[in-house]
């Protein structure tokens, strides 16, 4: 039973010039709708999970066709790709459109894709998980956020905002849900990325 | 049945001035005699396993009381110091002697935790994995490898000792056994290495 049958997402007119977009983990259908009704995008991210894969294969290969960047964990790259190598199914679903697979390994982090780029960083290390609830959606807004703020779609650019994601989940995984976030300062985050760039730093 | 029940570790005349001694994964018992016989040691590096974290607790926690860098993966980390949580399973087994544990993650990289350092590398990301076995004694190898010649033991050369580590595994699993290794170059290896920098890096 899907409890959204019916629904129709109608963007307010003031989100129809936005120009970093994410499309969060909902029907592939509702995802190309709110494509339609956008004009101004820069970037176009898109999350996706099992069961669309599963259900809606082809209306979600036509969302993977509008799309820059697709951010999905590693089993459903194996689902999506039909391949158990990570680095064969990142390859798989970049033919499939998007010019960047992200690939979220949970608490052993992330592997970045694309024709030119291999990207590969740890998640940062908490002694204490509270709650991975949120984890990789907040890793997106991280990488959303930061990309937004800087403009900076450089290959550099698009890692530093990989880790910037890594740093904003890592904060969220400390708390319930979205506690963290709503008292993490961006001061915090900046001092956490040091550190992450201190965890990695192994030319000095 | 132990079959090497009564075997006697007697190290050649030549082995006993080795300054970088590598501990591998035998009965606790004689790792301490070998290093009874050592006598030139500028660094011991150990590994172990789930058995005789199991079966020798005792005698294991003697060796760690006698070496610098345990090396394990994260399962017998979490068997070792009876933490889930991998930091604080770090920290538990800093506590029993080393001054150094390297965290092996087979396909996810490495974690270094020292009192002063926590290093996160991810492992070289391959589209062709034949043959995982030995990796993590390859790994071993090359870290130690890399130590000897270098004889940089600061911060700095130790993560670059464990990133070259994780390259000559990974030349390990791309054939059978250590098929690879009998064929591949110092030269092979000191380009991966480059990749190995360009894999990890966000900053320029």
């Amino acid at each position: 039973m899907n409890v959204l049958a019916g629904f129709e997402p109608k963007l307010p007119e003031g989100y129809r010039d936005a120009e970093y977009v994410f499309l969060g983990n909902i029907d592939p259908v509702m995802q190309l709708e709110v494509l339609r009704q956008l004009r101004s995008m820069k970037l176009v991210v898109c999350d996706t999970m099992d069961h669309w894969i599963r259900e809606s294969e082809e209306d979600l290969k036509k969302v993977l066709q509008r799309i820059e960047i697709l951010v999905i964990n590693d089993s459903e790259a194996r689902l999506l790709s039909g391949f158990d190598n990570i680095v064969k199914a990142a390859r798989a679903i970049l033919k499939m459109g998007p010019k960047m697979v992200l690939i979220k390994r949970g608490e052993y982090g992330v592997l970045q894709f694309s024709d030119s780029s291999v990207f590969a960083t740890p998640a940062y290390p908490l002694e204490e998980v509270f709650d991975p609830t949120g984890a990789g959606d907040s890793f997106a807004g991280g990488f959303m956020g930061h990309l937004a703020r800087s403009g900076d779609q450089s290959q550099g650019g698009l890692r530093r905002a990989i880790v910037y994601g890594s740093v904003v989940a890592s904060f969220t995984v400390e708390d319930f849900g979205v506690k963290r976030l709503t008292d993490v300062s961006l001061a915090e985050i900046e001092e956490r990325y040091q550190k992450f760039i201190n965890l990695t730093d192994f030319h000095s």
